[in-house]
């Protein structure tokens, strides 16, 4: 943590600074001294962005920015995602198809694919059938035999790699409240950890286990959702914020509640009791399983923060393992990309740094939507995992408040005196407070075949947001009356 | 919180006071000003207990009664109690008998029973078939045609009323390490909440429960145990701690992760899936349903510690709705009471102050071993439950290092940078800092046949905790050789 940060941070949880003072502004620009001991210039003194916050801060189109926030925020905070049912993903997935394969972050060429990538894209061609073994799918993947895309242009979501082949089964989530009631969002269903597809993996226990996933899980689990009915996901989560979860790298207590609400339906949808045995003791043995639900969960929300012409919030935040890329709630689809950056963690034993693979994953979509590495607060025993200590918990949500519009009252902190989440970042806050969204994550072999090496914190390039306000002001003066 | 208290937490996690300093102790005594403002004298400024003090603290005894403390934490400590199976109560508590129904607290004759305990009689003597409504048990209770005991007598604790009749279901806990390997304890199956027995409730609702507990849940559960063998209750509770549970008032981890650990094993088990899954629905649907596991956890910890002659720890802490009692390591089996105290706490709609019991329950067997309001710190969310803020969360597990003599490494604390909770309560120390223990517990309605009304924070009532002191100091000097 920056003295910087620091200092800002003993004011405690009400250092919440949602606008730029205009008048302040100037002055701070032009390099008059401030009183503030650590004070760091916004957008990091780069004059022309410090035009552009002006503009967009205090410009024109200032009110019409922070209300289509407004509005994009409540949307965000009245939709209720459920887990509905799990489906195929070639029947389910919008737009999906026999020779598409959907991958984590940004697009990205075959040739630019990172390792981790590459490795789930060989796996998935075993797993479909496609390639007899890795060799062959490599020769297949380099020879165009099948097109790759974003999961985010599928409203599907994917943790590290996140391929997404077309036999894969995958949760379906749909919006049961709000104006967007309706929207859908997918995810695959969790692998556990050790040697999964997720982090690169494809040896044989890898495709079998996807198989017992595809064969055996899923349908156990699917019988069990159609007799119970729709899951809550947000009530689960906001239950799972007061039991140590963040929502992103610690699960247990959102898994949990998950198995319980599920078993009793199972054992009665299941006719073979043996199979309803394997698929529970499968997901009582994966504290990771809720993950899968977190994410296509944020997906949901922030679907529904969508659509506003004149919002600055960032709706994606999505990494391939080579570039990092976000999107704004006033531009769906258009990324703004950055190189994805090295994770500071701890590693597991026998890796170091050396083997870590740059950031990868769609489930940076946690963060995007205020909960992960924004609710660290909620999780103090995750620093176990990602290292530091419990007040660096506490400091992480307490910070991220600076680029953030609003906070979620649904997901309550009781460590910070039962706090909503920060919730809803602001692009123009992120380049006015120079301070970077923090991301928890889980970090993968850089060679493809071998998996996860440890696992730690990480930011998004500045490059992503530069590109992002430049872009959103010109989306916005294209859209706002010349000032009068 | 008190101002002294405040002041006293100001100084953080570590005011660890471990001993009096028999040198300050006689100026402080003798009302030398101390630079202290919130300065609190030990035992309150009582002439009599402060000699009383200086005797076990620093006179020729002391030596001794510190190294049975350090022997006795570290069996404590050593002790690994499992759930081993489910018995009924007849065949498995130890002296248990057909006209022999068992209660919390010390000993209490029928004419001095609280209304709640009296409830719970009336009702036990229905489900045991003893009475056909509860006016012919008031009869029958009344006409001595049953006996009445202790829990505690016979190695069982017991929520609230803490009522054991002879046909109930008992959970069966087992050390299994360290030099206690193979002691026993026992309770009941929580009930879940609403009208239940242990609150003194007696409806027909409360006694179909009973029944289903008795006839379908036990018997299910205890195939279920039998075929994944022996769960570690120890390693789930510090799981728990992590995930937002106290391990008295809140139970919402603990019930979560043992369902988990249970339900692969129980659908195994089970022929009829029909009767699985009410089993599941049923544990699913009590978020308390551990506390009747953390309680003999708790008394198989703590039954570790007993047996040494010198100790001044406390090894039990109870109340039957009347009086409150504890015991020593050093002198088990023998009570020092006081009067139960008063709740402090939040009721729930409809009900007050006016409606409430005095403290009652076996409960408080959690405090004494370290977790419930001792680790209250693991729990912010309990405050919701008991009124009170995040920090009071934090103050209540700092403060209770100062009556305890080390702490358990294995309930490590996330928000208080993983420190163990306090552990060991030195009947000494409590009046040296002139602090009692706090307890976390939920309030009884004062009549028979009504059930729980509020939940909030208790403290036992001196007059125990001074005539245990006065009755160690008389026990140590029976068996300390007279000073040379």
């Amino acid at each position: 943590m920056s003295g910087t940060l620091a200092a800002l941070l003993a004011g405690g949880p009400d250092v919440v600074h949602l606008g730029l003072d205009a008048v302040a502004l100037a002055p701070r620009a032009a390099g008059t001294p401030v009183t503030t001991v650590d004070f760091k210039p916004p957008a990091g003194g780069d004059p022309r962005r410090i035009a552009l916050l002006s503009e967009l801060l205090s410009g024109p189109a200032a009110r019409e920015i922070d209300a289509a926030n407004a509005r994009a925020l409540a949307r965000l905070l009245a939709s209720r995602p459920h887990l509905v049912g799990i489906g195929t993903a070639r029947d389910t997935v919008p737009g999906m198809a026999d020779d598409l394969f959907l991958h984590a972050g940004p697009p990205v060429t075959w040739e630019r694919m990172c390792g981790p990538l590459r490795g789930a894209v060989l796996g998935g061609l075993v797993y479909e059938g496609r390639a007899k073994d890795p060799a062959e799918a490599e020769r297949l993947a380099a020879s165009g035999a099948v097109r790759f895309d974003p999961c985010h242009h599928h409203d599907t979501v994917g943790p590290m790699a996140g391929l997404v082949t077309p036999s894969m089964p995958v949760f379906v989530v749909e919006d049961r409240g709000g104006e967007r009631a309706g929207t859908r969002t997918y995810c695959t269903l969790n692998e556990g950890l050790g040697k999964v597809l997720r982090y690169g993996a494809f040896a044989p226990e890898v495709m079998e286990r996807l198989r017992f996933i595809r064969d055996e899980l899923a349908p156990v689990l699917a019988a069990a959702l159609a007799l119970r009915g729709p899951v809550d996901l947000r009530t689960l989560m906001a239950q799972a914020l007061q039991m140590g979860d963040e929502g992103h790298n610690r699960n247990r207590a959102a898994t949990s509640l998950l198995f319980r609400e599920l078993a009793p339906a199972l054992v009665r949808a299941t006719e073979d009791r043996e199979k309803a045995a394997r698929a529970l003791s499968f997901v009582n043995g994966n504290d990771h399983f809720f993950l899968n639900l977190s994410m296509p969960m944020a997906k949901c929300l922030l679907k529904a923060a969508e659509g506003e012409p004149f919002s600055s919030l960032v709706s994606v935040m999505a990494r391939n393992g080579t570039d990092f890329g976000i999107q704004l709630a006033s531009m769906p689809g258009r990324w703004f990309t950055g190189p994805a950056q090295m994770v500071r963690g701890l590693y597991f034993p026998g890796f170091s740094a050396e083997d870590a693979n740059p950031d990868i994953g769609d489930s940076a979509i946690t963060e995007t939507a205020g909960i992960g590495g924004f609710a660290m607060a909620a999780a103090p025993a995750i620093v176990q995992f990602v290292g530091g200590t419990a007040e660096d918990a506490l400091a992480a949500t307490r910070a991220m408040r600076r680029i953030t519009v609003g906070s979620n009252a649904g997901f309550a902190i009781p460590a910070l005196g039962f706090a909503g989440t920060p919730t809803g970042i602001d692009v123009r806050l992120v380049e006015e407070a120079d301070l970077l969204p923090q991301i928890n994550t889980g970090i993968a072999h850089r060679e493809p075949g071998v998996g996860q090496v440890g696992a730690g914190l990480v930011n998004p390039p500045w490059e992503a947001f530069h590109e992002a306000l430049a872009a959103l002001a010109e989306h916005v003066r294209a859209l706002a009356p010349a000032p009068r």
